[in-house]
């Protein structure tokens, strides 16, 4: 630790996803479970400083003003970050049970995937899936990770729809459990926009695994010998793009 | 799905390990919580096939003889693979609340590192670590993916004990909040033994970052430009070595 004078905000400076416009003056009052966490958690004083982001106009410095215990306004300062550009990736993945697909969200975020796309397939066994539940925990992901915004969350959608509605140009790496090229070769083999395509545990069926080969952007990827879980290949292959094809280099 | 007649045994086959060595003609009597599964969720009949291994001489169909409610013997018939050889990775890793070490001792297994190395920081939170529970977590790991070894498992080390006792020549990959090169760049350059060691949620300390920097096999790398969670720095660290150093090559 050096003497030097501590800088402000500090670094324990707590940081909230606000889901409303932010710019320098604006007064942001926040309740629910925002208010509590600041409030009784964080124990915040008018003066405090906090720190707020909007997913769209980067991260500002706000200080408490009038604090309620249930509510309190905050005034925003000035900014601190602009918006953060991050690697044009996305994730689909087909929906896994409530925990996985949970920590799956998480790490979406944290590793920097730009949105994030359930994807239904035939062993697909989670067809329900709660969309707000998915974006709470990428929103206290991206409070945790500093992102300025949060990935976006698309609709469920079956796979023939996915690869129907396929957007030239961005390459599709998927898991491919009977083989497929080593992944991080072909990651940096492939600039550009891309999109990483992870089935459910049972994994693809071979009439499926035969659809997304006859994408013209399809790339079939091996992750190793090993049997991965889906979320485990998941947060592998986008950590393998972010180092090999995102902005890890 | 094709026509042909299914392989035996079934892809649905129950695979589990067994803390005893295994040889063709071996008897192996299982009770507690593998005779429920066995017996209560899979319904194995005698005559039903089950693989078994032991986590040294690979994989063994084995088949249910005495079916009992509690218990069932199974006949080891012949081996089905040899064991594995995992690259030498070792992660090092400080200990994290319950769910999150959890998680992070079935990535490691899935993911092929041959050894967990629980580590204790300045800024580790948890300072005691239930092994068996992890261990458990690193065999049903290994169940599931298809390993025919479970991870080792060191004792809870220091972090000076474990700098001082370095086996010189094995790289430590340290993932550094204040910089460092590359991961992927750096671990392709470093073939040979590897470990890759993760600090708390906190990170190490200054003192702490200067005595690992002080190690000559000591790579400092960086993980891109978002705040990682320990868990997740853990699974991206050591899958970018798996594809650049390891066997997804």
């Amino acid at each position: 630790m050096s003497g030097a004078t501590p800088a402000w905000p500090p670094q324990s400076t707590p940081r909230l996803f606000v889901d409303a416009p932010l710019g320098a003056g604006a007064a942001v009052r926040l309740d629910g479970a925002q208010a509590h966490y600041l409030v009784a958690v964080m124990r915040t004083k008018p003066g405090d400083p906090v720190k707020l982001f909007d997913g769209a106009s980067g991260e500002w410095l706000a200080v408490a003003e009038s604090v309620g215990r249930r509510d309190l306004t905050l005034a925003v300062r000035e900014q601190l970050r602009a918006v953060e550009t991050v690697p044009d990736l996305w994730l689909c993945a087909a929906p896994l049970k409530k925990g996985r697909i949970d920590w799956l969200a998480e790490k979406a975020c944290e590793l920097g995937v730009a949105r994030l796309v359930p994807v239904v397939t035939r062993r697909t066994v989670v067809d329900r899936l709660n969309l707000d539940r998915l974006r709470a925990h990428m929103v206290e992901a991206a409070e945790q990770c500093g992102r300025t915004a949060v990935p976006a969350l698309a609709d469920l959608v079956k796979l023939p729809a996915l690869l129907r509605d396929w957007p030239a140009g961005r390459a599709l790496f998927f898991a491919d459990e009977t083989g497929g090229v080593p992944a991080a070769a072909a990651m940096r083999a492939h600039a550009g926009p891309a999109a990483i395509l992870i089935g459910p545990e049972g994994g693809f069926d071979n009439d499926e695994r035969d659809a997304i080969r006859a994408l013209p952007d399809a790339i079939g990827i091996g992750l190793g010998p090993r049997i991965l879980r889906a979320d485990t290949a998941a947060a592998a292959a986008v950590s393998l793009w972010m180092a090999t094809a995102g902005d890890w280099r």
